[in-house]
């Protein structure tokens, strides 16, 4: 990515989330109408059926389309990692880039059983954010900047993106993130991410509470949270969410990470994630918690906790289904089937 | 379907559930030792790493492949409609079947989806089961016979099998049968099925009630259980069950009356069913409380109750994830990652 333009401010953001497109009654009323008239019970379809619906309602179109699906992962490094929080080398996230760009990570198998396309974002890898126990981890300019260029995630013609990240540390950041938007002990956001054990997990929660104390006078203001607590790929995140809406494309949200960089954008504009569906429900205990705080119900919950947009990839193939069925079943008149006795 | 042969007995299938093949440890082995060498931090996958492991120990091989996963769909008609316990009238068996024929229900769609094959067997529609508030469902002959019937769908060169039914009234013989293998109150083991209000939910409650006590003399046989309150798509999956189990062939199960018919395995042979996968968790009521009996926690919870084999081949997505994971993700020697710090 090119520096940020110094003059990037949070304006800019403020100003786009405030108005936000609406979903699309007519295709949400057109998809129902259909629904009923599909040969199977009505209703047998469960949490499919609504989906199919949801699509139509974000897409503003019936019937909904899935033909160009995207998973966009975005990576960074966190200062915070000096606070021993993390179970594996810093390293690790530009060497998990590379493992991405040869196709040998998880996404990348995921992607290609369900025929998602991938893109990977590493963002400044080489200049982590500074240690948010010590100091904000970004300035508004860098924030607004990777936010916009996460926005840039949203290339015309897709018409569904599934989110993902990589970072060592950025469960901490998002536990930081999560602990200040919506209140509660620190030692409840944080969880073993990777795999710290029970002193790391410790060093983790300690961090968090210390982080909290430090930005305690700025954190009403959830771009403020972002930056201070934060990282690049949450700002990029929460960017590319805030694109998909404005272009009509529906969201399938990740694990901790990904919902916290989301949980942002539903702070600062209440509404503001209507167009994503939880993917799924990690391992990661807190993110359960963070996810019945933004009423979101995950599709899958398998007890993976790895990232990379796995779990949002994994859920894509129910909303791959959903909306195959409510396109290409065929109707009760079509099928010459009885209705109800 | 032929008819089948006068002679054939419960004793067949007996001595085919006496020496059933075993979990392989030494492939379920290596599919662990390959896991731990994959790029991602030990148990991030979840569920899905357990999948892997179980695909290769019930394949009997490592690595674990999925070329050739089939949907065998098995419909039948039941004479305890005329019980009033069907939202539905009973025609509309063969009329699924057509539909199913000519591509247009919710599982042809779902195994395009996923590139599942599917095979449909309608089992003599036009001479429905008796009623078995009244008489035997089948007799043991036809019973038997529907069972072998059903061990040949699963057809050499098959890798894994989903299995569905399509059969008005059926939720009513699986709760019969649940009934009768795990006791309890019938009220506990019927529900809505395809949509019955409440006196048609009051009416199937009684008339599992009648039928237990009709062949009350019978039950401690789960063979005799299946034939006299099931049906026969409950018996041809039984007995497709059995014979991927010989084939070392791994089952997912799909909602309550797939599941019904599998219990009837496991009440006659304690450990049947380690094979077969629970896909999901069917919005009819007694669905989760019938997998608990079985101690089979369910992959997906949709709020399906389509029956098809739907929720199965939904699930057989997270399946088929898994197995393309664990073969397609690159080492951490291989992408060069490094390990915990």
């Amino acid at each position: 990515m090119t520096a940020p333009h110094p003059r990037l401010a949070f304006a800019e953001l403020r100003r786009l989330v405030a108005d936000l497109p609406k979903f699309d009654d007519d295709a949400a009323a057109a998809a129902r109408r259909r629904d009923v008239t599909l040969t199977k019970p009505p209703g047998a379809l469960g949490r499919l059926e609504d989906i199919a619906v949801f699509i139509a309602g974000w897409q503003g179109r019936h019937p909904p389309r899935i033909d160009r699906p995207l998973a966009a992962v975005f990576a960074g490094n966190h200062g915070v990692v000096a606070q021993g929080v993390a179970a594996y080398p810093q390293a690790v996230t530009a060497q998990m880039v590379a493992n991405f760009r040869a196709g040998g990570a998880a996404i990348n198998q995921l992607c290609t059983t369900f025929g998602v396309g991938l893109k990977v974002y590493e963002l400044a890898l080489d200049v982590p954010t500074r240690d948010f126990t010590e100091a904000p981890a970004l300035d508004e300019a860098d924030c607004t900047g990777t936010a916009i260029f996460g926005m840039e995630a949203v290339e015309g013609g897709i018409d569904l993106l599934c989110l993902g990240e990589m970072g060592i540390g950025n469960t901490t950041a998002a536990a930081a993130v999560a602990c200040a938007l919506h209140g509660g002990d620190p030692a409840e956001w944080v969880g073993p991410g990777t795999g710290v054990d029970a002193a790391g997990l410790a060093r983790k929660a300690d961090a968090v509470r210390r982080g909290l104390r430090l930005h305690r006078d700025h954190l009403e203001d959830p771009l403020q949270v972002l930056r201070r607590l934060g990282g690049r790929e949450l700002a990029a995140i929460a960017g590319a969410i805030l694109a998909a809406r404005l272009a009509r494309v529906p969201v399938i949200l990740d694990g901790y990470v990904v919902t916290a960089a989301a949980a942002v954008l539903e702070a600062l504009q209440p509404g503001a994630l209507d167009h994503c569906l939880a993917g799924h429900c990690s391992a990661e205990p807190a993110h359960r918690r963070l996810l019945a705080k933004l009423g979101k119900a995950p599709l899958i919950d398998l007890g993976m906790r790895l990232g990379e947009g796995s779990g949002a990839v994994l859920a894509y193939a129910a909303v791959k289904a959903a909306v195959d069925l409510h396109n290409g079943m065929a109707t009760f008149a079509e099928a010459g089937v009885s209705g109800k006795g």
